[in-house]
């Protein structure tokens, strides 16, 4: 079982192709929580990095060619060398740019994780919702048939966030209950589960420490938010803290999750 | 009358094109205040992203060939569209560079909004001011006549920030006393307040909302140093808290404008 | 000697070409300990805005030819002018990408101050030393040692971060006693002080205001520690609110440093 101590000896280097917005939060969240961030900007050390790191994340969210190209560049060498490789659709409904450059990195490089919110994981399960922007929007579709899809169609497990996390392989799913309200008020709450799940897998591969690690992400939420119950921002900052404290017996009492 | 209900409830799309040092805290501001940030990074995506929201925000800070294309192809059809604009001239005084890409905007797009400390509006207005950097410098000039003069040559809404924030059309023009000193402590407050007006005015057109947000963020910020008097950072985070959870009846409380 | 006092009088602008992970960070430390951050990202304005500014600062974190462009269009200024140099070989071990980069900022620009942690400092003095991205690795060299030849190496100042501070020209050594455990599980801790070793040195040039800077630093980090234990993040916080009001008192009181 993948345990917080293991992750914090285990320490490993997580390589990030980051966003623009949030990599302070993403690598806060990777260091906070046991794994040591990178993140470069120029595909000729794409290869050389990937080489020294134990997960890859491709955050999509500020993609152009530059990124495009790093994103492939690296995927290569992780997937040749079996280094797990997670990826952020960011607002994949809300561009054909975000679509095409999704398509050439899923041609070029098998993904591990895909982790999106419901509008995000729908557009890539070809499932009509209403995604505007980068928020997951509202829709009557199925969360796990949603995510059962997507991770059919890319061969990958699927992490679908939201109220309640959806964690599957295709065939079995996972639900967690464990959250907060307060992660949506923060920009960057996905992005820091990116890396958060690539800092899991990198220390135990399989579907049950994304369940996990999901679940310890959530808890730590929810011990932030009954600390500052209103108060979104303290939130965030007690968010890092519990995350860098928490204790796997914390995590055991706490877990809410159930094969769905 | 602009509420924060009604921005809440709105909750508009803003669309960024962001400098490379504060693009965190201005999705935070927008988010916490009740709007829905995106930024983005590759020209080809500025169409796209632009026609879906309701409000955009152009940040010169990081100005460059690349953001440059990204604020005009935003910008276009943005004016095309009736989305309002709004463009912060960051340190518009320092560089020739900076002139220059500012000129071109502005020969390409026309701005709802210009927002800048009295050294960026003053520079803008084609009054001798000292500005040095990114801060405000100090100078002589008459802020309500500089903001004034700024609002007539680019016929648009100007706000200049400072102790007093001044907001005007270049005809009514408002005076905005509240306010506090650890705002300037803070990177990145005024970029905030970009966002802020942007969501102000994607929820309700007009000089009032302008008055009105300019404000709520300056409450905000009372609210937050009157809780850490001594502790700038602590301030911020407050002031995140207090812009997420700040009512319309502390705002009319503690609101002090004046015409001038 | 160099006082609080008197870097907040002077107030000197740093200009930093920055990585992309840090920047809000370097901006804030530089801020609060009483300098004015300018960055920048289009070569065009490299040389005028480092002509209004005091120091510079070049993060080599997020390296690709373009930032190298900046650092040695600035750099190449700045010498030219007198203007510290400050530079951060941020994972130099990590890629031959990083190496080379830094080998031709090297040629072309002279350094006043490189700030590194034990395994980049290591590097570049050729002592084998067990750097694997961006954290300081273990190793049985000798910090002292390795300092000192990477400062006769590259004819300047070094600062060689870790649980002890080493600040040297060569000959004159000295050890920083002062730090808290938890600058390392903050992500940026050492760009910051990047960014205060400039804003120290534009202020009062020379190898003491160095090492009273670091100090600095490190003693904002014990007082933060103090107040928060067991709250990584809540510490960061506080070492921003200390960083803004501590006095050359309680740098006095506090200061371990010795010769060595």
């Amino acid at each position: 079982m993948l345990t917080i101590k293991s992750i914090r000896e285990t320490n490993p280097v997580i390589l990030n192709v980051a966003n623009m917005v949030t990599p302070q939060h993403v690598a806060d969240a990777i260091n906070f929580y046991g794994g040591s961030p990178i993140m470069f900007t120029d595909e000729r050390e794409a290869a050389g990095l990937t080489n020294i790191s134990s997960g890859v994340v491709f955050n999509m969210g500020s993609t152009n060619e530059a990124t495009l190209r790093n994103v492939i560049a690296s995927g290569k060498v992780a997937n040749k060398r079996g280094i797990p490789v997670v990826i952020d659709p960011v607002a994949i409904g809300a561009t054909e740019l975000r679509q095409d450059n999704f398509a050439r990195a899923a041609e070029a490089v098998a993904f591990d994780v895909i982790r999106g919110n419901a509008g995000e994981i729908a557009y890539l399960a070809n499932v009509n919702w209403q995604a505007n922007g980068i928020d997951a929007g509202n829709g009557d579709g199925d969360v796990v048939a949603i995510a059962k899809k997507a991770a059919h169609r890319y061969h990958c497990w699927v992490v679908l966030s939201g109220v309640k996390d959806i964690v599957t392989d295709g065939e079995t799913t996972y639900c967690v209950d464990n959250g907060h309200p307060y992660f949506q008020t923060n920009v960057g709450s996905g992005d820091m589960l990116d890396g958060i799940l690539a800092t899991a897998i990198a220390t135990e591969h399989g579907l049950k420490a994304l369940v996990r690690a999901t679940a310890t992400f959530s808890i730590a939420g929810e011990l932030a938010g009954e600390k500052y119950p209103n108060q979104p921002a303290s939130f965030f900052v007690e968010l890092y803290n519990q995350l860098a404290t928490i204790t796997d017996e914390v995590i055991d009492t706490r877990m809410k999750i159930h094969q769905v």
